[in-house]
């Protein structure tokens, strides 16, 4: 019979970044007794996310991070068809990294859903998952892992 | 015991721009008569998505439909290496805002996945979940519901 | 009562495009004997990724594909602001569609979560379910699906 377990897990973060989740919330899951179901693990911010990316090569998290950095540049954006001015983000109370931290959330994911096996996540060789952190500072961050299995 | 409830939600957007749904699906919660569960929120839509942002500072949005519409133009976009020329649409038969409006949904959300406890969903201090129209006008749009918990 | 199903799905996918899934994902949960519940899509990868999008027009995909090639390209990206330098991607040893392929799939989804009813998926009238190949030359794919339902 199915059951679920819902557990919160509170991690600080080392300021705009990736903190790999994977065997904290494998942990979760062994403690939880369940062999097989699906995990919903959610962020309770709306200026970090989650996503599941390569655990090999660090110089891939350093592209990705680069790459968001070009992509919600602090200073505003101006349109990618090349027509038109440079608009400033007006959002800004809390500092100059806030703003492109919430559009930066919003391009990437508040929620993943995965399943696991044999009391592990099922994930690809290559897969591992990331808290990613928007802010520049390192933050007190609050995530929820949801269980659902047998 | 684990139960599920599916239920459809139809809104009317107010075109392109942001609906709160918390409360609507919060109600969605209580008339389930289910205290914890997970809750899985899908768009049977291309043009219009789902995402969790910030509920407190209305200029958040602001920014965050400002930095959608400079990413996806609706005239079309060039490399963001600037190496390369304005490349246009060459879907255009549902006017100039609807392929925009399919990009958007792609790099957004179409589906979320959030618990909730004590018969509401489980959310951090300043997140808000919003429909987040992409078209130019404002559209009948469906969402499902879909929660399993007890 | 609820049960769960977990299967993998392998397929080989064309090189960079989309794949429809959609009659592969019904037939897994016809085969399964379920009516109604919820399905869990997830690709055990991280350079290809899985979208929702129009069915009807294929110049919808054709403006899809060429914008996240625009969005990430294989020379590297400059800052949205237009203020900054070309920055090239500093992993490069899996050829130069591997790190645009990894920053493609931390855009768009590497999991989805939707309803089915009646043994089918609950998807809008426009709505056909992808898999999103990042990398140029076709693969060898691992998904899973993971239905909890009655």
């Amino acid at each position: 019979m199915l059951q679920q377990h819902l557990r919160q897990l509170t991690l600080r973060s080392g300021g705009e970044g990736f903190t790999d989740i994977t065997a904290a919330l494998n942990r979760e899951i062994a403690a939880s007794g369940l062999n097989t179901g699906l995990a919903v693990i959610a962020c309770l911010h709306t200026s970090c996310s989650l996503t599941v990316n390569e655990n090999a090569d660090p110089r891939v998290l350093e592209d990705l991070a680069a790459f968001l950095r070009a992509l919600v540049p602090q200073e505003g954006v101006k349109p990618l068809s090349g027509r038109g001015e440079l608009r400033r983000w007006v959002h800004d109370d809390e500092g100059p990294d806030d703003m492109p931290a919430h559009i930066r959330t919003a391009l990437t994911c508040t929620s993943l859903s995965l399943s696991f096996q044999g009391g592990r996540l099922l994930l690809g060789t290559w897969q591992a998952i990331y808290l990613w952190e928007h802010r520049a500072e390192g933050q007190q961050r609050r995530l929820t892992i949801h269980l659902i299995g047998q």
